[in-house]
């Protein structure tokens, strides 16, 4: 006869409420892990999020359930430090999710600890599919690495290692190609729809297509428009037409002069 | 009985064979045109785009077929008037497709002229869904707007009108969204790239996520990231990782200036 064995999975307690810990949360409870409780210092975040998975809160971060095997910390980087000076976490395995907090200011609190960093942007109401999201984890010895690999993989396809520097830059990238690209989105909005002549959505298909054209093409190669070829007449109106927004027009200046040297350098 | 009108749609010649030509023509073939004839300049790429179409091509300016109803200039804006000066159109419509140049510029080759312009970027070899795609259509007078509204609407199923003042804006919006966000790409994908540390495809669920956000909500809605609550620690830590390529870093902190800006507008 074959033994079955049991898999345990780790108890969680989530430190945070906020989109990510949300999108976490609610995916880690479909794939059956037990969330012990939510802390969040906003009650009626705290209320949301337990709701949605049905685990107790707290918002005394005196309280938080000491039975879990996995903290994970989804916590803004100013309140990080702060909260975690309040607990005493027996030593067990403590994890945060920010892509620009090195794994080591955890060791003051527990020897326990490693970073999970899922590459996303996320919503409270938006779910999304996880499975695709690449997380990076880091781990402080081989045990936990294995056990933060475990469950990173466990609702990820796409699971790599990271060390701090390595995250770093993730997260400027990120900065880059979401907040940023973000900004564009809305001084290309702003440009339109000035005297309500268009609405945003004419903007949607060339917006998709410039996301989905780097899925099959490096940037650099999917590259058009007048900066390419630098195409000074059509610069120098444009600048002249973005004089009502100085730093609109700086961006643009800027922009156009780096795509010409990043295309030049092929 | 009832009397069964046998539509006649207006025969079409392409003058170029570019990326949007391309996709153009393409369409038009599978919508029942006939395209008579594609002019390029270079052989490969006339050849190209008719035998896609099977259709005519010629790479002489001097025998372009002058039986067409509606000729659809989709050329680089620099050599657009070079190539016009060599034809003479018998008065028939002439359209031109591009986002920066005025119609009037067409009055000098023809009586009766227009702007047909799809607001996408397109690749010679990526067929896009073009009903999707939003067609600005402007003509010197009422029979010819109408003509190129049936136009647009047989390939699109969003069609506006916008005047050379309105389309200059959306072209200007298009750099922002299309070019400069691609441009953000290509510095995300630099920075994760060095050391061959993480390929592109990393960062596509995030580009993607990023572009469908603002399906639902506003960019300045939409907005994450240290720039919107100016997290300074993190701002100046990515600067100072910037400090290998200049331009990139004004691009980071001209953006999160102006990403702040917007987000204490509203």
């Amino acid at each position: 006869m074959r033994k079955i064995e049991k898999i345990v999975l780790p108890r969680l307690v989530f430190i945070g409420s906020g989109n990510l810990a949300t999108q976490l949360a609610l995916t880690f409870s479909e794939k059956q892990y037990t969330v012990l409780q939510v802390y969040s210092r906003t009650k009626e975040s705290a209320i949301a999020l337990s709701g949605k998975i049905g685990c107790a809160f707290t918002t005394n971060i005196g309280e938080l359930n000491t039975e879990a095997d996995i903290y994970i910390c989804a916590l803004k980087d100013s309140v990080l430090q702060e909260v975690l000076e309040q607990v005493d976490f027996r030593g067990k395995l403590v994890v945060h999710t920010a892509g620009s907090v090195p794994m080591n200011m955890l060791s003051t609190y527990t020897p326990n600890y490693g970073v999970f960093y899922p590459l996303q942007t996320f919503s409270k109401n938006k779910r999304v599919d996880f499975s695709k999201i690449p997380v990076f984890v880091e781990a402080n010895n081989p045990e936990n690495l294995s056990i933060l690999k475990s469950l990173a993989e466990s609702v990820s396809n796409v699971v790599y290692e990271a060390d701090t520097e390595k995250r770093e830059k993730l997260h400027l990238a990120a900065v880059f190609a979401c907040n940023f690209t973000n900004h564009l989105y809305a001084i290309a909005a702003k440009i339109i729809g000035e005297n309500g002549d268009f609405p945003m959505d004419v903007l949607l298909p060339l917006i998709d297509e410039t996301a989905e054209k780097v899925h099959t093409l490096s940037p650099v190669e999917a590259q058009t428009g007048p900066a390419v070829r630098y195409d000074k007449n059509v610069i120098d109106r444009h600048l002249e037409m973005l004089s009502w927004d100085k730093d609109a027009q700086r961006i643009y200046e800027l922009m156009s002069r780096d795509i010409y040297r990043y295309s030049a350098d092929i």
